[in-house]
């Protein structure tokens, strides 16, 4: 964890890892195109019996990380597909309190799949959550005592290290012809 | 319509219609234990290409809803099964956002089913939403030309006035036996 104030780096990535047992989330800064871990943690909510009482949770602490960290983007990993219409119903307000969390403070929002995250990180999109943290405590230079014993955590961190990667590319290698094809292919980066 | 401020009314309920398309929105008064309309709408999506656009908005209406009214309650219309995961994910994120302006403002929520709003305001829990506009107009005395042409209002409306029924009916109506039994039944109401 790095003592820097916000206004020091040149752009702040919130990475969420919305879920409505656990909530991950990572702060990654970047200065001079270099990324480094600012804070990450969990958001425990399985004190919590009724589902209000996590969306509730889940929207005053990722509006304070928010508020905390003033992130210039966020990155959030968002399955596309569950099990069942029921729990796909509840990870959708969880992700639904989560960004609104970002547009109350006008944060644009990009997701990315699991598979993708793993994908960059690691080079493998099959890659399991100990390879992703695994990776990122090397490319992060994160101390293994700062681990947490959560892999939302670095799930979360993940996201937003994913997000910064794309970043990084240059459009040519993405393979956009043109503005209207970068849009067409990056719908998630319009707000 | 009715030209009382907020302070006039006993209790405020926002009725709120969650969809992806159309958001329907009804605010109703109660005063001396009678129910009246105050205001309804609906918030059109369908002109925003983005997801994220469309989520935005939903989250800067509501909350400018609950700031206007000052709900006391919010209730909300929602269909615990749906097509696929798919449309039940981005069903599930437009509740979430709602639900996020009502708990920014700490309005509890409470979330009733299309059958069981159908119920209370038709009696039948299998009539039509233009039944339900019908119902509507003549409980609440609505003057023809203040409907609207969506019906998502008057769904909204329905959800704010079956949450205020329920909240008349007495607890042995209900069939609760103790306080405890009441909150089992009625996790929804728990904030």
């Amino acid at each position: 964890m790095t003592a820097l104030s916000p206004a020091d780096w040149d752009k702040v990535i919130i990475g969420i890892d919305p879920g409505t047992n656990v909530m991950g989330y990572g702060i990654l800064g970047v200065k001079a195109k270099k990324p480094a871990m600012i804070a990450m943690g969990v958001i425990k909510l399985d004190k919590f019996e009724s589902h209000y009482l996590r969306l509730a949770r889940i929207y005053e602490r990722v509006l304070s990380l928010v508020e905390q960290y003033l992130p210039d983007e966020m990155a959030i990993e968002a399955p596309f597909f569950g099990k069942n219409v029921q729990s796909m119903l509840k990870l959708g307000r969880a992700q639904g309190v989560a960004m609104a969390a970002a547009l109350a403070r006008q944060v644009p929002i990009t997701e990315y799949e699991p598979r993708k995250i793993k994908q960059a990180i690691t080079g493998v999109g099959s890659a399991s959550k100990e390879q992703v943290q695994e990776m990122l405590r090397r490319i992060l230079s994160i101390p293994r005592e700062n681990l947490l014993p959560e892999l939302d955590a670095t799930d979360a961190l993940g996201a937003a290290l994913c997000h910064f990667y794309e970043q990084q590319r240059p459009a040519a290698q993405k393979g956009y012809k043109s503005w209207k094809d970068f849009i067409s292919k990056n719908p998630g980066k319009l707000i």
